[in-house]
């Protein structure tokens, strides 16, 4: 990420999730204007990213928005694969094992660490499961860069001390619990309550 | 929500989910100026906000952290309980209806809907599973406000059109497609592949 700032690698994440979003609805070409209009980032920014990323819009006509998306996927990845450990092989961790999205976008589930003997050794969706104890052995081998917390909000800072000791730089909490761990490593929490309520709100108005 | 603007809920929601956090750390008390570095709103704004919700910090003692989120929160719902449809009983449908803390945040879960018809007639955590075709009659009668969708891609956007049938105003929606519907309709896409893609990102800063 040398050279980058961190602005312009959040305005490239901005720009994949409206991409991705536009792809699904079979929309082949986008302007700056349009993505200026959905974005909120302005049009002359916009153009100004997207040239430093090697690409030009074709006036009149705009980007093509499947090269633009893969464009700046590899941009933000720099050509890596995120390696991704999960802990907790529960409904929500199988469901993230069987989420379809994951393998066209160069992220890989490596490993799944959980506690229940009886689904130690299975391979779900192509990943295996793994002892707890074993975490910080495997996540070097598989070099996971980023965890996914899906066990019971009482286990989640046992599990989060794990991570942080096999290396983890990341990790994305889903448990309904905050989690303690160096400045180091970034959490990102994803608190269903909130987007609730949230929701909630806005569709009040 | 009348009478109150816009950006006041969305301070709140800020307030509400920093709050959580501090609770969960087990922080009884909180300053303004604590809150405004945590949020970066400033600490005037926050007094401001925090007094026109009824309640007033002591000087160098602040706020008690669990009765202003039960305060913001009686606000941001205005005394609503927030009723939930969820579609899709698979592995995530059945990590939501298991969710510990919506119970405790006047989040109601109060019907899931279901096309497999070994799941129908079923109870998860207390809530039955009813036939997809039922949805616009048992959505009326439970006063559903907003619904969840979980099932999978090809049949998101098959589910989104019962849900605007059947009168849902906000929609939270899983699955890795984007979904079409009417302006007045809002919906909150939730998208790992970008969380874990922005979480990379930052940890290699």
């Amino acid at each position: 990420m040398k050279n980058i700032s961190r602005r312009t690698v959040d305005r490239a994440l901005i720009y994949i999730r409206t991409l991705e979003h536009l792809i699904k609805e079979k929309r082949y070409l986008v302007s700056s204007k349009d993505l200026a209009l959905i974005t909120g980032i302005s049009d002359v920014q916009i153009r100004k990213d997207i040239s430093s990323f090697g690409k030009v819009g074709r006036p009149r006509i705009g980007y093509k928005t499947a090269e633009l998306n893969k464009t700046l996927k590899g941009f933000v990845l720099q050509e890596n694969v995120v390696h991704v450990a999960l802990f907790g092989v529960g409904h929500l961790g199988t469901a993230i094992l069987r989420y379809p999205a994951f393998n066209e976008d160069n992220i890989k589930l490596v490993a799944a660490f959980e506690k229940d003997k009886s689904k130690i050794g299975k391979k779900i969706n192509g990943v295996r499961v793994y002892p707890v104890e074993m975490a910080p052995k495997i996540i070097k081998r598989t070099h996971a860069d980023l965890g996914i917390i899906a066990v019971p909000a009482s286990h989640s800072q046992e599990v989060a001390d794990i991570m942080v000791l096999s290396g983890l730089r990341g990790i994305v909490n889903f448990a309904p619990a905050s989690i303690s761990v160096p400045k180091s490593v970034i959490v990102k929490d994803i608190d269903f309550t909130i987007e609730l309520l949230s929701l909630f709100c806005n569709s009040q108005r």
